[in-house]
């Protein structure tokens, strides 16, 4: 069993691919379990199509549009508006997206597909760090 | 390993907050992998923001309006009305909000981040009791 | 611990469950916890009532209003329509719903609710066969 953490950097709303970090992270442990929990309720974790990178662009804008900021009067009727138009939406696109992803691994490789990467989807407009906790268990 | 129940009573939709329950559950176990599964089909789990309260109520305001009562004309095309205007909606929001959780655990302490909380979803109108099963495994 | 697969052929959107294919591989097993994780990006796993299938129907329904195919005036803003028009909308539905499921398993049984199964919910209008990789450990 080993936990580890990863740090992803962010400079607003949109995917980041961190598949490469988790890959040398399990390389070498043999099989069993990865699991991978994002520490933030305005970001979440996202495996997604990493082939085409219209793919990640046209999610974010389909995201943008089913939430959009509080600014719009489509979302008047929201309250919590203090820290920011982009912050509730983000809170409501982080309960419809993953917190938390569990991948088998086998001969030290995560059984993704091979379309699959592993991203941060960042909800916030401003630059943010974000943490997630790894776990493996053989 | 060890496996417990959690049972949450809920009065209507809205979230309910069980975090102290999993805290006290996993405390003293050292490291290793904490999974919770609710085992309903109409209310769902979910880690949320939980320093002020605005949010949570938000976010139910927003997927009451995502997805209204079946006696919505927006929603005249759905079929399964018979167990009252607000169960198919419960399923539908049931199925973009997590049914499982897997946080890692450190020292006996789940790796939640500062803001995070663990919730119940409930979708349904009437008062109800949910259970969630939990895993611990070190 | 072990490590298996699972195959499931879809014919179009909608739900496929393959609950008794996971039950026959827990039974024995006696206590710990499986982990599903779909290889795929524009289909899904999904716990959902299945006694009734009309909320099955009806789920498949809701979101195609949601995320309707590229060819709908609403959704001219995507750019990633040469895969036809129901590639897009099939990742944007695939970020919405959980591509890993993690279950307790007591005596050899998923802690499944009395009404929920496990499904696969196909996002493309096309055949496909999709890969489903399953981990318990005990």
């Amino acid at each position: 069993m080993a936990i580890t953490g990863f740090t992803i950097s962010t400079e607003g709303p949109g995917l980041y691919e961190f598949t490469g970090k988790v890959r040398a992270w399990t390389e070498g442990r043999g099989d069993g379990l990865l699991t991978l929990f994002i520490r933030h309720t305005s970001a979440s974790l996202l495996i997604m199509e990493n082939a085409d990178p219209e793919v990640q662009t046209d999610l974010t804008a389909y995201f943008h549009r089913l939430v959009p900021p509080t600014t719009d009067p489509a979302m008047s009727y929201l309250t919590h508006t203090h820290e920011g138009p982009d912050d509730m939406p983000a809170h409501i696109k982080a309960g419809m997206m993953p917190v938390s992803l569990s991948i088998p691994v086998q001969g030290g490789r995560p059984l993704l597909g091979t379309w699959q990467g592993i991203f941060v989807a960042e909800h916030r407009a401003a630059p943010h760090r974000r943490e997630i906790a790894a776990h493996f268990a053989g």
